[in-house]
Order: structure tokens, then sequence, then C-alpha cells
């Protein structure tokens, strides 16, 4: 890890770092995409110490922090890599709507955190004039995000496919056709079917695109917010730079309260990875946290902020309708996310329909002028095991099929979140529906926690649920940190969290037959078994813990070229015992000895022949080579 | 906890202590089986503070450590609560075989570990005399064995019956019949049929019977292991203090070295959980080291000189046959488990069958006369991704198969180890070709690990694959350390391990519908949305990892009954909102208020029709109570 950069001081900010550097054992590496000078896709290549190994490329979502030599300065943010696309699409600049102080829950002027200073442009297109990726798509157009995106998701196949032996392919897919190779082209179908989306904000330059689909890698997404004790912009930058160099695909950004617009600045300008956020809180706080106060003119007034922002995605709760709020009375946790239950209370106290519900196509409108897309939110998921796969879950899923077709419609891009609390017997039924109700639009999940009883192991209760949904078909999985119903997650508990669902989008990739997933646990295997520990712990999702834990035990750096570890100890060592194995059966078999043979001998017998051989063995000083010509 | 016993300082041991004391919010309870006043079956009781809220009482595996002054003495032992039971049976007692100096690694004097003073008759079983729980079972005799288990199965199931609400068992069993309520001829039959065995050696007194079948809860077991820098027998006792706290239902001692005979006898007299081990490790020890040297005569002696101990199980390799071993020879990790590898060298190197396949019938004969069950081992289990399902691991438990018929004809009872590294979509073949193959002897698996890529977070790769495989039929799960394939694990590390699996069996017991696992899950919930926080962190499976990530954030009393916690604060709690939402619908619904509606209103029917009913709200004061006789 480099010295952390250190940016200047911020308006009432205490002087802050953001992490950069590569990780441990890998090196950051970009492919230009051959005749296309401003296309270039980022990996992450982990060199391995034995030369018959090819180096390994993985997917990459950290931006340009793991460079050997980050540059990174927050206040000019990152290099705007999509400008030269987005100006040649056209869209008129637009003067940005003022800031009004609700925008920063009315900060006093001394709390206030000032705006990054990096300037953009504002665009937004006019009506008719092309703007979303699935508009493009539908027209038959390749987008440079679609070629990036075919480009990175071909992280490892090019290596899988020259590796005659390593091209398996023998997953369960559950309806989902991941190719072999990802072209453009699919990427365009993809998105045109609305199978996958690439959240994509038109003010969102710095952005590398990716794709969420069910045909693509499984991705996963880290939440951020503020605390109540922080107001330093580089701090929470910091959170979404820790978050992505673990291997966060997306971010949401969950602050409440002071300063987010500001904040939010900063954190979209330092963003490589899209950035959703669920407006409703923002809109709550302008009209001072009484649900009943909200209406469409502070959310339309959220959402044009936001998009203006280059927010990527925006969660919307116009699944929860009046209908459904009854459907709740009676659950064992009732409303468990923030917008079902506020958008409950506010259409319960007026008996009134949700006004997400009804201008639905306004807020398509809004959406699609800046290609923000729809995360069709779950107001209504499963708080407990008890409440799973209940009416009013399904219900809003329902509805959010409904809007799905809406939204496409209008133009938009739009994913599904789902689950929460659901045992492993109900979480297919999740997939199934959700396919069928909203046409394959991907799906985006919290969890599911497959139990109740672990509060402080949230992130494992629902990685086994993650696994198994990822596995089903859910394109992204939204992580849960140990400290899930218990408190806020520090520094430690987000990595924790990220690579939880790291294991779960891999071995939900793994499961589905994903053509070029195994080829990083082929490499670490191999590794392990050659007994390079280096490479092992440079293949891990997390070089740093593989190598502390190594180390508690057998510090001394020779031991990393040692033929044991610690578990078993020199001499009871499996591997080892079946290296030399392995030697004598391959030298035996290309000498023609026969070994298998379907049963016992008898005493007598293998006193009589099998001594022999034995004694060939012997005579050979203990190698089992007998030349086939003897 | 109480202050910690010491015992007097053993013999080359550092003064030492175990962990005695109630779990964090719970207490020891007994239950004595009516007419049996020798049976009386433990369980742990978590108080609630509602007094609407019955205590819930769980499955107990961790013994008398656990109760209020516990009162310990590990010279003396455990009370040998099965000695009148055994003793009714009528073995005859046997001078013991003597220790011999390879039995502890050749220990000199000066470093040798005295073995416990606890006195104990060695008791045998003479040819023909009945003594496994599977011969009583086929001869239809219920033993106290099977009425203890019977008994302490049903753990929650008295309260769930009682609750007609939540009588729900709506799982998918993949053909296991879980009874809503076991009894104890359920339990015979159940190990009469072979599926679930009672691993009970009749030298071991100190054992709370327990069972292992698919019928069952879903169990699991922690693995403990001497250190070379620990040669003090309280340090092993309290490995098994330790993991038993957290829920190991049965321990295997995998220690090799000096001073292990010695150890093991503190370890089983202490132990109320079944003990297992793995025999070829001591007898690898006596010759040595070397696998060559390895012999039938010395594996013998090591089998009765660990039943005379009162080992309940033992891991036989009888599997790994010499035509098994050219099936690894391309394998990409080989042969990673120790006695796999140690009897493919064997079988190698003198070209001959594996002795342990070749005696097995004297192997059931040894292990009858003291009821120790078999746990037939997979040597071949895939140590990668890579390897996973292939023709050495199923050749191998297609022998597994043939031995268990054997096994059963000579009255032994019988379980069968198996996965390893296995993705998500190879799992469920591997327990359908166990029960196929093994007649439904109940499976006893590591993880399986679903991905290769996390050293330092095996316990979430395996932990995924393990509740997947415990729903779909796994008896018992073999825990693994997030030091697995790294090093050594501590305090810290079993204890991860062991929650870890506890969330998997449990997940797996949710979605098989077990009639009573739910109920924990429904208490946490509904305390969880009451805000009782107390009640919440003791439910939880770790009650002091809850409560302190809690504090972390929120650490004052008042905090534990505040109505939010510190993700949303209080103005944002969802549960908040969602409690004062129930309470309007039902209040509605009690009133003849129909609110649901199939589609939204037009904004003048909304804007005519329900101004009016919003008015009725308001001036209720915001309450929505509306008479139906007004």
């Amino acid at each position: 890890m480099n010295a952390p950069v250190r940016p200047k001081d911020l308006p009432n900010g205490s002087p802050a770092s953001v992490t950069t550097g590569p990780v441990q054992g890998s090196k950051k590496v970009y492919a230009q995409v051959p005749g296309r000078p401003d296309i270039r896709v980022p990996y992450r290549e982990i060199a391995l110490s034995d030369p018959k190994e090819e180096p390994v490329r993985v997917y990459d979502p950290s931006g340009p922090y793991t460079e050997t030599d980050a540059a990174i300065d927050l206040e000019k943010g990152l290099a705007p890599v999509r400008e030269p696309w987005i100006v040649g699409r056209g869209y008129a600049a637009v003067k940005p709507r003022d800031v009004k102080p609700e925008d920063n829950g009315f900060a006093a002027a001394d709390k206030l955190v000032a705006p990054c200073p990096a300037e953009r442009t504002i665009r937004r297109a006019e009506p008719g004039q092309m703007v979303t990726q699935y508009e493009f798509a539908r027209a038959g157009i390749i987008t440079e995000e679609m070629i990036y995106v075919a480009h990175r998701e071909n992280a490892c196949r090019e290596q899988m496919l020259e590796r005659a032996e390593a091209a398996l392919a023998d997953g369960q897919s559950f309806g989902a056709a991941v190719p072999p190779f990802i072209t453009p082209e699919f990427v365009r179908e993809e998105v045109a079917r609305g199978r996958a989306i690439i959240p994509a904000n038109i003010n969102h330059l710095e952005l590398e695109p990716m794709a969420i689909g069910r045909n693509f890698l499984v991705k996963i997404n880290a939440n951020i917010g503020n605390s109540a004790v922080t107001s330093s912009a580089a701090e929470e930058v910091e959170k979404l730079v820790w978050s992505i160099r673990w291997g966060a695909d997306t971010v949401m950004d969950l602050s409440t309260g002071r300063n987010i617009h500001n904040i939010r600045s900063w954190i979209v300008r330092n963003s490589p990875v899209p950035i959703g956020t669920v407006p409703i809180y923002q809109a709550l706080e302008k009209v001072g946290g009484d649900p009943l106060k909200l209406d469409w003119e502070v959310f339309k007034d959220t959402l044009i902020e936001q998009a203006e922002q280059g927010i990527d995605y925006f969660t919307i709760h116009a699944g929860v309708r009046l209908a459904h709020v009854p459907l709740t009375a009676r659950r064992t946790t009732g409303i468990v996310s923030r917008g079902g239950s506020i958008m409950a209370r506010w259409c319960l106290a007026g008996h009134r329909e949700s006004f997400l519900y009804e201008r639905f196509d306004e807020i398509c409108d809004i959406m699609r002028a800046y290609d923000v897309s729809f995360s069709l939110g779950d107001g209504l998921r499963p708080g407990s095991i008890a409440d799973a796969n209940d009416a009013a879950q399904f219900a809003e899923l329902e509805t959010l099929g409904e809007l799905t077709k809406i939204a496409w419609d209008k133009g938009c891009q739009t994913m599904i979140e789902g689950p929460g609390h659901v045992p492993m017997h109900k979480i297919k039924v999740n997939m199934e529906k959700q396919l069928r109700e909203c046409g394959e639009a991907p799906f985006y999940t919290l969890g599911p926690l497959t139990t109740d009883i672990a509060p402080g192991y949230d992130h494992i209760t629902s990685g086994i649920g993650a696994a198994m949904i990822g596995w089903f078909g859910t394109a992204m999985l939204c992580y849960v940190t140990p400290k899930e119903h218990l408190g806020l997650p520090n520094r430690d508990d987000v990595k924790t969290g990220v690579i939880t669902y790291k294991i779960a989008a891999h071995a939900a990739d793994l499961a589905k037959g994903h053509p070029a997933a195994q080829l990083r646990d082929d490499a670490l295997s191999r590794a392990r078994f050659d007994f390079r520990w280096e490479d092992q712990f440079n293949l891990s999702l997390d070089p740093d813990t593989a190598r502390a834990y190594h180390d508690e035990t057998l510090p001394k750096d020779a031991h990393k070229v040692a033929h044991f570890c610690s578990m078993c100890g020199p001499k009871f060592c499996s591997m080892k015992i079946t290296q030399d194995l392995r030697a004598d059966v391959l030298a035996m078999e290309e000498a023609g000895v026969v070994l298998g043979q379907a049963k016992p001998l008898s005493e007598a017998e293998r006193e009589a022949g099998m001594a022999a051989k034995s004694q060939e063995f012997l005579a050979e000083g203990g190698k089992l080579y007998v030349d086939a010509a003897e």
C-alpha cells in the first residue's frame, strides 16, 4: 500500500486520507480496446511465482485508487473517462437546480461541508432524444459503455479458453444463458431485453461502466452512510474507496441528515462505480422527518437534485400500495424497510394511494432524462423467517412487475429489489416469481438471511442465502455486515461484509457454470498443492488476512516455501505424501503396471503374488518406477 | 460466568482453568423423565423480559460446565451418569491393556503428563452379548440412551405444540421424515434401520447421549487437537469445554505426538459429548511416522487402547483401496485427507490392498465389543473445486456403502464421512448417492467448501455448503474454522467455527421443516420488533458478541430499552413506524374499514372520496380507529 493520499483539509473536516496502492500481490493493468483509444478496461493482475503459471487477471471495480502510483486528488475528482462519449451524444448542458438549505439538512454555516469543487457540466436529454442504455440497445446501437462492459466481463475468459484442460462449464444455470465469450452485441441484446442494466447516469462521467444481469458475473453492492460524528467529506469518500478495494461493484449512499448534498458531490466525483441512493430518505429530511408531510413536489425536486449530481440508480418504493398495508398488520416484524414503512405510513394516514405509484410515469420521465436506472424497492421485504414469502411480499413483487413494464415503455433501465429474511427452502420460489412477474429484469437482493437467531453473524446467515439466490439467478447481492440489526458497521465490518459477499457471488458464478470462474480456484488450489504460499495468499480474496493467519503460527519467511503447514506439521502432511504418490502412480502407468483390481486378494494370493512386486519396489529404492521392457 | 475453576496443577502442566457458568442470559435446567429418576435431560433455558413470552428451552450439549454453580473437578471427571445403565447390562470388567511408552509418543519421564486419576471400571461385551445401540434396537429393546435422546430432541417441541399459531412445518425434507414429536420407540426404529446412531462407548459413562441421524436435529462436530507448545491436560480439556459451550454436539480429538494417551483420558473423563478419534494417527506415531511400517497389529492394539478409554466413534479409512489410488493421480490437489494419504501410501508402496479393508470384519468385532461407532472415513474427499465428485471420491463412497452393510451385519453403529471442496451445484448429488449407496446411514460431512478462493474465510465458504447439505439430509456437519488451510485455530477461531456451523445446522433444520426449529427465530424476531434488546441478545447464538456489537454504538443501559437502534436513529426507525401502523390497521379492520382496492383512484376520486376519510383520521388525533357503528 502506498502512503495514503492526504487531501487538503476540507472545510469543517479533519485531515483525512483515502487508501491507495495495489492490493497485496496484485497490480492494476488496463487493456486497451483495439481501435478505441478512448476505451481502456481495468483488471487486477496477480503474478504467480511459478514460471509455468500465467498471471491471473481478475475483475476489478476498485478504480484508479489501486494503481501503483495512484494520483488521487479528491478535489478534482477522478478523470471523467466517459466525457468524450457523452459529449458525442449531444445532450444540452443545463443550469443546475439551485442548492437549497434543506438539501444539506439545514446545516448551519459553520457546520456546512463545502461541495466538491470539481467542475462538471450538467446535462439532460430532451424528450425524444435517446439517452438510456436501454433506448440505445433497443435501437440496435452499441454504446461505448456496452463495449467497455463486454471487455470487462471477459476478465479470465481469454485465459480460460486458451487452457483447453480448464474449459469446463458444467454448472446448473436455471435458465441463465452465460455465453463462453461476451461480445458488445451480446451486451446490447441483454440490455435491450431488459435482462441487464448498465447503471450510468450521463452526469457520472467518472464511472467505469459495469453490467448487472443474470448472464454476467454476479455483482455485489455495499452500503455506506454518514454517521453523526463524521463531517469530513474525505472520510465518506474513504468508505467508498475501502468498499471497492475489496470488491464492491456498486455502492449505495444511505446517508441522512446534514451535509448530504455536498458530501454526495464528493462521493460521486470520486467514484468509479455506480452510486445508488434512496431519494425518499432525503425527501423526508427536507420535510422535517414527518412522513405525512411528504408530497410529490419535494420528492420530484429531490430526484432532479440527485440526478443532476450523477447518481446512477434510485431505489423507488413504488410497489408499496395502500392495499398492501393491511397485509403487513399481522406480520411478526411488520415492515422493516425504511422506505417501505415511510410510504405505508403516508398511504395509511391519508387513506390514499402512494404518490410514487400514482406518479410513476413522471418519475420515469425524470430518470430517463439522465439515464438513472430504477431499483424498484422492496418496501415489504420480510424482516423475519416468519414473514418470508407472505402475501404482502408477493403482492408488492407483482406490482413491481407491473411497474417494470411501464419503466421499460418509458425507456428506463430497471432492476428489482428482493429478499430479506427467507429460509433456504423458500428462496428459489422468490427467484422464479421475480423472473416471471418482472420479465427477467435483474434481481437485486438483500441476502437473504436464512435464520433470525444469529445477530452478530448476519453476514453469514445471509451469505448462505445470497450464494443460493445468486446461483438461482440474482444479478446483484446487497451485502450484510456483522453489525446488521445491532449497530453501524466500522471499517472491519465493511470489509468482512464485502469479502463474504464476494464469496457468495463467486460460489454462485461457479455453480451457474460461468466459463471462467473456476480459473482462480484452480490457480489457488495448484498453488496450495505446490506449497506456493505467497501465490496462495495473493490469489485469495483477502491476501492480508490469509497471510496474517498463516504468520500467526509460522511467521518465518522460510516457512513460506516450506512443504508443510502448521496444521499437520512436516511428518503428517497429506499434500506432501500425495505429491510423492502422484509421481509414483504416473510412473507406474507409464510403465504399464496395472494397479486397479476389483477385489482384495486372499492372504495367500497377496503373499505369493504381491511380495514380488513389493520387492521390486524396494529394490528400486522406494520409487515405483518399473520399466515396461523389463 | 463464574470464576473459572482452577484445578490443581497437573504434572508438567501450567495452572489452567476451564470455562464454567451459564451462557449469558441462560440457565441450565434438567428435565426429569417421569418414572425414571436415573434419566434427567439437560436444556438451556432463556428467560425473556416480556411476561407474555414463555422462556425458550434450547438443546444444550454443554454439559455440567454451564450450570450456575458448576462443581467441576477435572481429576474426578464428570459424574458417570450412564453407570447404572451399563452396570445393569452386565458386561464383564476387563483388566485394561497395559499402557506402553509408544501410547504417549515415547514421552520422556519428565515430560510425561499423568493420566486422569478418575477411576473407572473398564468393560467389554462378550461375543454374542448384546452391546451396541444397533443390536438393542434391532432386538426391539429401548435403551436408556434412546429414552434420553427422545426427550432431548423434543427441546422446543412441547412449547411449539402448545402454540397453535406457530405449528408450521412447511419445509422441504428431501425424503427425511422428521416427526412432530420424538418417542423412544421412534429413536429405536431409526437406530434399528441404521438411519441414526447414538455414539456411546460403554466405557464413556460421563456421556449425555445424543443422536446423529437425518430425522433428528442436525448436529455439528468441532475438532480439537494438541499443539506442540501445550502440555497441560487442563488446557486440552478447556478446548473441549469451550467448543461445547457454543454448541458443538461431538468433538473429535485429532491430537498427535507426545502424551496423547494420557491427555485423552482427561478429555474423555470430562466430556459430556461423544468423542471421536482417527486411530490411524496414533498408530502411525507408534511406528515412528512411517506409513510403510504400519500393520494390522499396531492398528488393532490402538483400537483396543482407545476403545477401553471410552472413545465413542472412530474414523476408519477403510474405503481407500489400492485400486482407488491411481484415480487420484491427476487430481488438482491429490489426496488431502491425512488418513487417506497414509493408507494410499501404504497400499501403493507394497502394491497391496488396504489392511483396513481386508481386516474390516475384525475391526467390527473389536468396535462392537465396546459399542464404538464407525465413522467411515472419506480418505479421498476432494481438496479443491476441480476434484469435486470425481471418480476417486465416488469409488470410495461405493466402497463405504459395501462396508456399511458389513458393519451392520456385525452389529455396529455406522455413519459415513463426506464432502470437502464441492461447488454448490455438485452438492446434492453427493447426498443422493450417499443415501443410496450407504442405505441411509447418517452422513457426516466436512463443509463442503463452495469455493477455493477465500483462505481466511473458509468457515464461510464451507458454511454455505454445510447449510445446503444439511438441508438435503446430512446428519452432522464437521466445522471449519477461519484458519483452515492456514494455521492452527485459536480460541476465537474455534468459537467462530462453532457458531458458523450452528447457523448452518439451524438453517438446515428450518428448511427441512423441523417442527420446532422456528420457535427460536420467532421469539427473537418478536423481541427485535418489540425493541427488547436484552431478549434479542440472549436468544442469539452468541449473546456476548451481539451485546458487544450493540454497545459499540449505543453503550448506555437506557438504550437497551430504546425504541430504536443506531442504524437508523430514532426518527428513521422502520420498526417504530410499522408498530404504529399495525395498531392502526388492526383497529381499522375491527372497525370494518376496507383499505384494499384494486386500482389507484383517479385524482378526482381521491380528492372527493378520500379527503373525508383523511379528515376522520385527523379528527381522531392521528389514530385510525373509527367505530363501525358511527
